[in-house]
């Protein structure tokens, strides 16, 4: 098998194909057609069964567009950025450093000068004409716009979906009864630019994610539910490791993984991995190395599948320390911090924002009070090592120079403390998930294709038809075709071609179980039902056909 | 009440809020929190079954960045427009046909100059600070972008779900196995850069739509299931007419409604519009006056819903005839047509594109056979009073001048006859829709605040307390909690405060029934069932729990 088999099946029989064809197409952007739309659509209904019906995540949807300041405090202004050089003759672009690969170590690591000037002493040239190429240049990988007419504000497509969880704490700490642990989800689009996109659904421009942010207070990092999969075991590939099948408490005990919650996530991760049909020996969760995770990770894992392109990251599992809702705390100055009360009051040690009102009278005569207020509510964090802090009042913009207040440290009794929670992130790539799930599925043999999809993501659940289209045979089948989709059982009529043409289409796109309504039916009112994969055949009831198929549906086996 | 009742609401309890507030927000987009996201999940579930289970059209997934061409050919590149005026004051842009209301007829329709005459002769300042006004400037409303790095494309955000379904009209034609009618559905986000929004949900740039496409042969515009409902009737507003209930047969046969198609559609609409608890009062079909209407259209109805902000559109119904699929063929070159097969075979005249290989061969040399082939499987109207055809072969582009072929029309005995389908559009706006479904269902009684949503589209089905949380009867509820959860009823446990207020705070959210578990659920076993609406309660058994609130939740209705 190669991924071109699978792609030219998704195309044939309308999982997926490139967008926009008909105008020459547009590289990495996929149309999901009605087979592939079912299939996503199943794969995300398995995933918000567990993590917000089972897990009790609150599921938000924010906008696509988000402003600048947003990426900013993310770091993707600064930071999300790839290099290229074009080519001076046929124009292409390409990553820089895939050019350079097996030329440097680590070629993604190096500077834009660096890289350029391995590029030029190995004489690097263009990889489709063979002609000159430009020096490197850096290019941020997100899409920009311009928000509103006349004088429009920067606006960018969404990388990932969990910066409207970090921007948005506040509301799910309160909708969660400012309680932790406590989780948010977002299914959905994201976006990257990509320089050159290659390689079909694995690297696309334009993907769907699903993600969770869990807000944990720092000391504390455990799920309710860690008890009970403790003993289970996972592929675990460590950083510096070896490769083996450890049970989460004995990884979280070795300091393997780094606390009990982000074992718990690898292990749903890996469960869903198993829901959604992916083959359990094409799977393991790799421990990223310390130079491959961002610099305030505390630990990151993926899962990765065994395809044709290699092993390829499906989900990312990090504990992202406190960095997400800390960056936003900073560069908003809202209060994005959780509350934790002591079981008796402490003394503690406090900083907070004191104006200083003789200084800021001078400057700001009447407005010196509002102003002050405002002053005192932000976060010694937002304004520390600032030359001046730009404050709103009544919709006017003043600049208070640092000389306005001093960040003040008293001791008090308190109640409780404010403390800014960590997260942990399961980041799943719903296209990759979709095509590792395919390929994990397909089966060859003589020519003869069989996608062995579980029942739970197989886009039709049943094939039903006449033998014959004629007789009655037809009505019958059609009959029993409606109660099923009424039964909210997606069906499929076929009555053209022979019998074997019809079991054969629809094994090619994973169907579990097709009835077969004969001239038997007609006799004794008993239909075949035919096994997807053992191909074997039952004669049972007509009456029976709904409760079956429904029983295979929801088994996830086909023992028709 | 007040849309501000409703949109306090919504953020106090987690429905919906503006977006970004954090960073002072970014007018016309939205956050949908836990219970909004859930209400809306189930409305599109709503309108899923109806369009792709019981009238099985096929739904597609496209990207929401599409290149140039598309709409170049679409039209929304030239025609997408609104004009704007800027303050020269605060800088403040505003729609400039909304300043010109009532100093003119039918601002809208007015050109740049005639616009920018009727401020200028009125004195308009700026609504927001009193200051001067820019002449009006045109403002395309689609979020523009870049694709790429280098030598990069333009792209666009989609404005609308429809135009991934007419690119694609040739795989939904052949997944359809070639026959009309064939519907096309999508659900996803659309993008529209307003100028200056406001109104909360009913203006957004970024929104959600649920479109279908359905494509017909131009003389045969009806649907299968048509009989079966055309003696139903529907509130009509035709244009120019007065508004009466019509039985859909009356109102096509009076040509009311263009054709038993569009009736159809109308009539699922409005059903659709019942099934998510819309109010059948505040609904009504008005039909677009002609100079509302596109010039390409056929006929347009618009399912209008009465809120606080008058009467608003939720859904728009279209005949768009030929236009959408004719311009992507034009633009394109494919052959986006479908094909019908005579009884018998006929005489037709036919065009075709014939190279004149004599001026081609001086021309392109040895390219002209392949360029040749090329232009004869062009479609005439892709050619037709072009000065010139440019051609790709083997990546290279020949500009073919309009002497290298000429547009012979012949007469051929054919089988069938290709055509350019027409397309009637259901454009369903889900956040508007959502809106409505609130606002409809909000009642409030000496500040008391009751959702009387659906159980359809209630975001939790089912709130689960007990009276004490002791004496076990905690254990009991959250028990009756999970096995609901598990069954796959939305529940919600809830132990804090009196349990009057809990009984409150589901009413709030629309929860049709709250099960409670008291002192009296440890002697018998059974416990009571409080109905939303009546607020009536029952007891009953526990283990009629699951069965009871699955047939409050598959039935609608709420006879606990």
């Amino acid at each position: 098998m190669e991924s071109q088999d699978i792609l030219s099946l998704c195309r044939r029989r309308g999982f997926l194909w490139p967008a926009y064809d008909i105008y020459g197409g547009l590289a990495g952007f996929y149309d999901y057609g009605p087979l592939g739309a079912s299939l996503k659509h199943n794969i995300e209904t398995q995933w918000r069964k567990l993590y917000v019906f089972e897990e009790g995540m609150q599921e938000l949807v924010c906008p696509l567009i988000a402003p600048e300041p947003v990426f900013k405090a993310s770091g993707h202004l600064d930071a999300f950025a790839d290099m290229y050089v074009e080519c001076r003759g046929c124009g292409e672009s390409n990553r820089a450093d895939h050019l350079a690969e097996g030329l440097a170590e680590n070629p993604a690591a190096l500077s834009e000068e660096e890289l350029g000037r391995v590029l030029e002493e190995h004489g690097v040239k263009c990889p489709v004409c063979g002609g000159d190429i430009t020096a490197p240049r850096r290019f941020n990988l997100m899409f920009k716009t311009t928000v509103g007419a006349g004088s429009s504000k920067s606006g960018y497509m969404r990388p990932e979906t969990a910066q409207g969880m970090f921007v948005n704490f506040s509301q799910i700490y309160r909708h969660g009864r400012e309680k932790l642990p406590v989780g948010a989800v977002q299914l959905g689009r994201a976006f990257r630019n990509e320089i050159s996109p290659r390689q079909g659904l694995v690297r696309l421009r334009e993907f769907h994610q699903m993600e969770a942010e869990i807000f944990f207070h720092p000391e504390r990092k455990t799920w309710p539910r860690y008890n009970a999969v403790k003993d289970r075991t996972l592929p675990l590939v460590p950083d510096g490791g070896v490769a083996a099948e450890l049970s989460l408490s004995d990884a979280v005990s070795s300091k393997t993984i780094a606390n009990e919650a982000l074992a718990y996530f690898m292990w749903l991760t890996h469960r869903f991995a198993l829901d959604v049909g992916l083959d359990p020996k094409r799977l393991r969760l790799r421990q990223h190395e310390r130079n491959e995770m961002a610099h305030y990770a505390l630990d990151c894992w993926d899962l990765e599948a065994e395809t044709t392109y290699g092993w390829i990251e499906l989900v990312g599992i990090a504990d992202r320390g406190c960095y997400d809702v800390q960056a936003h705390l900073k560069h908003s100055g809202a209060d994005l911090t959780a509350f934790e009360r002591f079981d008796e009051p402490k003394e503690v040690v406090r900083e907070a924002v004191t104006p200083k009102f003789d200084v800021m009278g001078k400057l700001f005569k009447g407005d010196t009070k509002a102003l002050a207020g405002k002053l005192s509510e932000m976060m010694p964090d937002a304004v520390r090592g600032r030359d001046e802090v730009v404050v709103e009042v009544d919709e006017k913009k003043f600049a208070s120079p640092s000389s306005c207040y001093d960040i003040v440290t008293s001791t008090e009794k308190v109640s409780g403390e404010k403390f800014v929670p960590h997260v942990i992130e399961p980041s799943y790539g719903v296209d990759r998930i979709l095509y590792a799930v395919l390929e994990h599925a397909y089966h060859e043999e003589d020519d003869y294709v069989t996608l062995s999809l579980k029942s739970s993501v197989a886009p039709i659940k049943v094939g039903v038809f006449p033998l014959m289209a004629k007789d009655g045979l037809e009505v019958t089948a059609k009959e029993l075709s409606e109660s099923l989709s009424s039964d909210g059982i997606h069906a499929h009529y076929d009555e053209s071609g022979s019998i074997g043409r019809r079991y054969a289409r629809m094994d090619e796109v994973g169907t579990p179980c097709c009835v077969t309504v004969d001239y038997q039916t007609i006799e004794d009112g008993t239909v075949t039902v035919r096994n997807r994969d053992t191909k074997e055949q039952v004669r049972i009831g007509k009456d029976e056909v709904v409760p079956t198929v429904r029983g295979i549906v929801e088994g996830g086996n086909i023992e028709a």
